[in-house]
């Protein structure tokens, strides 16, 4: 395939071919790696050059792989021999905020974290929060529909995108959605493109929706279980008390010993975290402290910035502590919040029936558990997929759903028809075959 | 076209004949008639009756017309001439309530403040509050994606929904979404299906995001000004101070004068009504109170419920009082909320030029405008359509949207790629044929 066309109407720096650029191109963070290295990257400065890149690619019939800064955990953003990369990357401009409306419009490629500073000093703020905010850009956010840790309180990214300015596989440019906090004329892009990891179009800009900054102090509850049933039956007690938690999340017994040992510091149980933010929160992580010392747990409580931050960090460093330990797979499930336990439950009978090492932890509050493989080499065993493949069919069997946020990407292909059935599969499959009729937008990736 | 093979796999009281009932549907609250009665109604008691019906317009090639109460204000279920309408208007049960999962399952007939009360029993509530919630139906809500007075805060019916039953238009069925909070498994068709006013399949059944019922005291704050703009300028300070109302209200000079007549209450100016509810509720309703008098309000506040009752009457009876001076057709747009003031001049500005009667209410809280001819006779004149022409021109040049919440309907199509563009408006029909290849789902409505 020539790249000569291409070549002629962008300019040099655009068009990138260096090796070491295409090599990373190859990955993303989910482990997966293509076989060969892409064709080339246009690393887009402005929406002409992605328009330029996907008239090119539509007359050629040749894949495009949209990126944004490569965190994905899924494989969306791994691109292969024959495949041309389209990356937002650069386009990190913010280009308005508004107070009064509570909106923002941004370029695609500007970082969550950074987005979320300047909105700071404006007294507002962007709620999607993943774990990845100071790596991930605002356009991946939107392409996986990224949720966090504040998600069940504050709503995964769909609910805080008002409009999106799209090239489509063409090279059209379209604008989706509203500025209006409200508007209801036609179907619903927007949405639709939300969530649709790079299938459906190029997201070059979008208009978002703020909301001010919650004020005052946070309180941090964190306890100690013997056992994770009594942690996941505390948590639900807490939901069912009607609070609403900023952030609760479990953090599973092998997950805690491998953070003792990771951290030096003497801890074991399951681990339970919940923070309350707001007016009203010293009073309510008062409730939560007493739920959670009924259930057996172990509690503190406390508004010390410091102290506060000790037991964030039980869960933030378990992710590296499971790294210290071997290779980790991330998988990421969601079942309703009232079988989280029985889903603990079957996330370890997995694992021993195929002699496994599984940790996990789990976004209680809304449910998204995230199973964590950890082993010796580089790649997963068969075992360990077959234990996958357990975990998922309970999941399913659960009422769940077989991700939570990660998206679909290349590796939940193969149960994608087990969720969604065939004529809802064949449906989702037409729909993309409407934006993208050659199906050269992220081909093999998603539906 | 004979009804008999339709005749033949549903009860007799399900196909339903009866001229006073065809008759009936004919119209929803739009005001608008369909030229001539429908061939039938299928009052569909269960899901399989609304497959047998989709199966057989398929097979014959029918046009169907998917029904709720018939509340709609956009002539989304006005069904003619050679159409079968397909009613879910009996299919009313409450299925599950999950206190832990904070979520129902519902059939699409229930109606929106029944629901409620179930819940409220339970703790629980469904936020989306349209005006009509008394007599409209949850699977109207959701076709038409309503919004209410509470939504600039708690969001619209978008927000609240997780996974939907829907027949398509072959009479096979699909369960979109997740019954879980979080998920992303495939394109987002829970979303696509929201506000697709009957367009893409019909909705049997939907499991609903739930919240705690908000606890304390609401407060009221209401203030009449000597004009809108002064008004306008005060709801824009309210959002500005970051202050997030549950309801934020203007109502215009002349709907306040028509108001003062109806009721026989000396009144007069802009109305401005601000409820603000949770914790914090009275020290929020001082602030606001503070901020409508230094921008010329004349402020009254309390938590009286009687006292709090007057003030909400002023703006739920403007609908009456307008309807006691003649016909009303009440339109719909939404401007971004900085731009109220600008949007009211352009109606009074398009109002005079035409020489027609316009009066104007808002939910300021989310730049959602009602402005409402009156007029005598049963028709809108050529003079109110050319005005309601330039105010929907005005609100897209505003950077607004056709329409906030009562949808597009039969009476916006005409001004659709005004705001969509041709590209993205050929792209929505196409999305609309990979679920209806034959058309035969609410032909002529909305997209
Ligand atoms: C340490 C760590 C923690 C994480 N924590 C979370 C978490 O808490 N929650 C969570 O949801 N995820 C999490 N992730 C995953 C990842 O960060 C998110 O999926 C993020 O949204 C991806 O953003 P990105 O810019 O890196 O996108 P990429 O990885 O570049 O792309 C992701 C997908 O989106 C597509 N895409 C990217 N940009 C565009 C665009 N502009 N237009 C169209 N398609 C596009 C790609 O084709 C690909 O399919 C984590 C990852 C890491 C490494
Ligand atoms: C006094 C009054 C006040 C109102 N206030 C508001 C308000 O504040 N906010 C607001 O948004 N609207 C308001 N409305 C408009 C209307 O009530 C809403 O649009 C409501 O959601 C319609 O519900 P319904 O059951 O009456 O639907 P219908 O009028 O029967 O149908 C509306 C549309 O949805 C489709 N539809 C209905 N049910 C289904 C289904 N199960 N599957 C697929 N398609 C379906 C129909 O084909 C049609 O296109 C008001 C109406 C009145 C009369």
């Amino acid at each position: 395939m020539s790249l000569e066309p291409l070549r002629a109407v962008l300019p040099p720096h655009v068009l990138v071919t260096d090796p070491v650029a295409l090599e990373a191109a190859r990955a993303d963070k989910s482990g997966h790696r293509s076989v060969a290295a892409p064709l080339a990257i246009v690393e887009a400065e402005e929406v002409a050059h992605v328009q330029a890149a996907m008239r090119w690619a539509s007359e050629h019939g040749v894949p495009v792989v949209p990126r944004g800064a490569g965190t994905g955990l899924a494989g969306g953003s791994v691109a292969g021999g024959g495949e041309l990369v389209v990356s937002v990357d650069s386009m990190r401009r913010l280009l308005d905020v508004s107070l009064i409306d509570q909106s923002c419009v941004v370029e695609p490629g500007i970082r969550n974290a950074e987005l979320n500073e300047l909105l700071a000093t404006h007294g507002l703020w962007w709620p999607p929060d993943p774990a990845s905010r100071a790596i991930s850009t605002v356009g991946g956010n939107i392409a996986t529909n990224a949720g966090g840790l504040l998600c069940a309180k504050y709503g995964v990214t769909r609910e805080w995108v008002l409009a999106l300015d799209v090239v489509l596989a063409d090279g059209s440019r379209i604008t989706t959605g509203h500025r209006t906090v409200k508007g209801v004329t036609g179907l619903d892009l927007t949405a639709l493109m939300i969530g649709s990891e790079g299938t459906l179009g190029i997201v070059v800009g979008a208009t978002l929706k703020l909301r001010p900054l919650v004020e005052g102090a946070v309180w941090t509850v964190g306890a100690f279980f013997d056992d994770e049933t009594s942690a996941a039956a505390a948590c639900t007690a807490v939901t069912a008390a009607r609070i609403r938690p900023a952030i609760m999340e479990l953090v599973g017994i092998d997950a805690v010993t491998m953070l003792a040992a990771y951290t030096g510091r003497p801890m074991e149980g399951a681990f339970v975290l919940v923070q309350t933010d707001d007016l009203g929160a010293e009073a309510t992580s008062e409730v939560v402290a007493g739920i959670l010392a009924a259930h057996g747990g172990r509690v503190e409580r406390t508004d010390d910035l410091s102290e506060s931050d000790a037991l964030v960090q039980v869960r933030r460093q378990v992710h590296f502590a499971l790294e210290s330990f071997g290779t980790v797979l991330v998988e990421d499930i969601a079942v309703p919040r009232s079988r989280l336990a029985e889903m603990f439950g079957a996330c370890h009978a997995a694992a021993a029936r195929h002699g496994v090492r599984l940790a996990v932890t789990a976004h209680a509050g809304d449910g998204n558990l995230h199973p964590t493989f950890v082993f010796d080499g580089e790649e997963p065993s068969e075992a360990i997929w077959a234990c996958a493949n357990e975990v998922f069919a309970a999941g399913l069997a659960l009422g769940g759903t077989l991700t939570g946020e990660h998206g679909v990407g290349l590796l939940k292909r193969r149960w994608l028809a087990d969720e969604l059935g065939e004529r809802q599969l064949e449906l989702q499959r037409a729909v993309k075959a409407t934006f993208d009729p050659q199906g050269i937008l992220n081909p093999g990736k998603a539906v």
